[in-house]
């Protein structure tokens, strides 16, 4: 029996120029479609009379990057999740996941990508609702101290000493819902990535949860088109070297940067009144 | 407002080394654990007291391995997920997931690290149930012919051209939901990967999700001890190149291998008489 | 019988804290030391006594990294390069190579850690010679037009066209030789990294290989410390997306982003008058 | 003043299909193409009379791999090399560097890719020599024993205990360079795999160096054609959980499978009455 199914596109890579005399901009983003309906017939007997090829859905971004221009990404997203619906009568379901990849201006037609931080959106458009999605991820955060970890309970496999000063440090993945399909997605943005890195750095971290809560929560407090936060927080631990043996003290000085295991934290942060998202949206 | 959360040790990287005199065996695997249950307080608070440190999840994942040893993947990881939900009454739910690699025997204590594919294996223990997943990820398949895609609709973005042989390829990412915590798991993943492979192999294929069907009803044919089966397929295209303007033909003999942009197939199969999952399982 | 050859420890992680008050500076390096010299018994017999651990070479990165403070990165790797030279009789030169992670300040104790390139510095000491390279890799620039690429010759596998306006875009990987083993360390990167980026946005580029002349020789221009730049160049090709199946043109405004093929170009500019490097520098 | 430089196109991914009636033949290769010669003035002035576009690179290795097929990848590059040499009066030196991806047979036409290791080759074609140098990257093998670490000196910052009992596990990273252009390049490479392999598990090693010159040395003492072999092995550390706060022993059960910082071990091994290389080889 054929349960849940979907298929699209993934990972096609547009750059769009806009030329307004000598001063360009750039976008450049990384798109993935895929779409869900009546697609049984080609799963069970091969008839391909509902699937529209994937390689349509590369052609589509790329025209429509022309036609409509891009802009946020989120409104990029939509346009294309409400075309597949509205013009594929067996498509009843479509998702598109924008990675955005920043660059900074170095003159008129230049510019030098950043790397600190990849933006993400991501919509899902049916007959009856569109839900929107932003995000970030791979954003590296770090304080030195103010933060700590003890109280915790110890079975027979515990050797961790408490500690009331360490690093913090994580690589931010984020994803907030949205209460509405339309707003000013630029400026919402920037504005919840403000409030997820000011409550990292203003918090006093009794644990890596309790600044997760914090995190999200002033991203709610901030911005009241925001419906919930999803983080997922590793915690990138920095060990202390023992220096003793060579009669060396290491007053949280020097550390090691370790790869693995890492501690991962995932919470959600929600608005008590805000209604339930209409479909499963953060992963 | 706290929603779903967890935390855990991701990454556990275990060597485990058996001695039968002489001759040696070796299990490698990557073990991460996840916890669920009354959490708030770390959140809220930062009372740490119902907070089991991430480092000895790790720790316990060592002593383990030395004092039960390891034996497969899915009674390694339910020996741990019992342990923490039964040992700690804040913990109601403990996951326990774990990537396999395999080695292949080169003399008594002498082994080659085979990088075909990485065997999963994804346990969910909580008072109420236990859930068992096994899977395997970056399973490489390729048939140069017996491929076709046609018989597809066209819009305005459409140029593909329909295509009676082709070659299909994807990278396997598969998970199957056993109906019982208990079984001959190393029987059950063989068989398992047996069936994905000549499934593939033997299906002519019309699309990649016929594959796809014909994969996952394979496993379920095969193997009454699977509920339902979860596939991701990437459709690894390889285009045809023009050779025309050297004047040569290419009767699908060279192709260049494609990165990116790649069509994405996802798909369940499932027992039609079999129980719902206790809980989310594929993700 | 035995050829050239080295071993030491590669990618020892170092996070190095400062604490000047309330206010924390952070130095964040990947460190790797490699040793020759009179090597040959460990090779040949086993013997080990002139195999200092690499394992001791870890530890004297951390010990140092207190003891000594961590400076410039070319300051560290020849302190510690100088070390193992000093006191390790059969050692006779010492490479340390060192990647360093830059950081942006958010607070007196918070940082983001920035991905846009990484800073490299690279040191071989032995009893003759110090010889000191400094270097960025990940910086990825792009010029959306001043870019043109014609006049080349055509053979019979040619089909490109040729092009007066395309995107131009690099991920610089660059390495430059100083004449001297000391000097202002952080004030020549900081200039070197500014001529490299300046070239590449002010030079109306023929070629790839033109622009990356032009790079090399303004770091030489500006920079009289430095004896000669060792740059490759991957051209990150942007390909220009055929619209006109859409009835639609495409001014240079939609691109593919590709992934490979992708050219490289690969140059050292050397001053005229500078001395030839006493080893090989470069890779 | 310009110094040493070349340019061309890298990572075309090129599959190429044999069919002997219903039965396949699979090639799977990544081709990156590097020429040098009289390429000052598209560095100096942008003129690039002389700059074959990497572009027609890669439409060679194509048309090439349909016109001559491709055969061991030591011979299609030489196919390639000779010609841009060849026909290209302003190219003095091709190089073409090669990795060839294995797929294990599973029907007629049905592969499944390999991925315990790459076989590489690397040919370099002037007017005056022809060098061809064979190699393998990412074979992962491990001893469980035979392994120990002793006798070492100690300094103030050594700290490592001697051990008579080991993991020693590497991922070989092997290059050689062969004393003729032509021969049957299919043996050598399985023998001088063979060679390698069975010298790492046959070794009793006081040492990753005393186990490298076994392996390089057991390659020239089994294969005549072969001049030198260049070896570059991490030592894959294995570190034993200290189980004793379990009240645990461990007698090299129980390992983390360490990911950074690793040991690097790098040599060569040569025939003392090979004549030496023509130019740079192994890297």
């Amino acid at each position: 029996m054929l349960g849940p199914n979907r298929y699209g596109k993934a990972e096609t890579r547009l750059v769009r120029v806009s030329r307004d005399g000598d001063t360009h901009a750039l976008v450049d983003l990384n798109v993935s479609v895929a779409l869900s309906g009546d697609l049984a017939a080609t799963h069970l007997t091969g008839d391909n009379a509902g699937v529209l090829p994937t390689d349509t859905m590369k052609n589509t971004v790329y025209a429509f990057a022309k036609k409509h221009g891009v802009g946020e990404p989120e409104e990029f997203g939509l346009l294309l999740a409400r075309h597949f619906v509205a013009t594929q009568p067996q498509v009843k379901a479509a998702r598109v996941s924008i990675e955005s990849f920043g660059w900074q201006r170095l003159g008129p037609h230049s510019f030098a990508r950043k790397g600190d931080h990849t933006r993400l959106a991501s919509v899902l458009v049916t007959d009856e609702f569109e839900q929107v999605v932003s995000g970030v991820t791979g954003l590296v955060l770090l304080n030195s101290t103010a933060s700590e970890f003890r109280g915790f309970p110890r079975d027979e496999y515990t050797t961790l000493p408490e500690t009331t000063d360490r690093i913090l440090a994580t690589a931010v993945d984020a994803r907030w819902r949205h209460l509405s399909a339309s707003g000013d997605f630029a400026k919402s943005y920037a504005a919840a990535l403000d409030a997820l890195t000011s409550a990292f750095v203003n918090t006093y971290s009794s644990s890596l949860q309790q600044t997760l809560f914090s995190m999200g929560s002033h991203v709610l407090s901030q911005r009241p088109e925001i419906a919930e936060v999803r983080l997922a927080l590793p915690n990138k631990h920095h060990y202390l070297v023992d220096l003793s043996p060579f009669d060396l003290a290491n007053d949280n000085e020097v550390f090691i940067a370790g790869d693995r295991p890492y501690g991962l934290i995932e919470g959600t942060v929600t608005r008590d009144d805000a209604p339930p998202a209409a479909a499963e949206w953060y992963s």
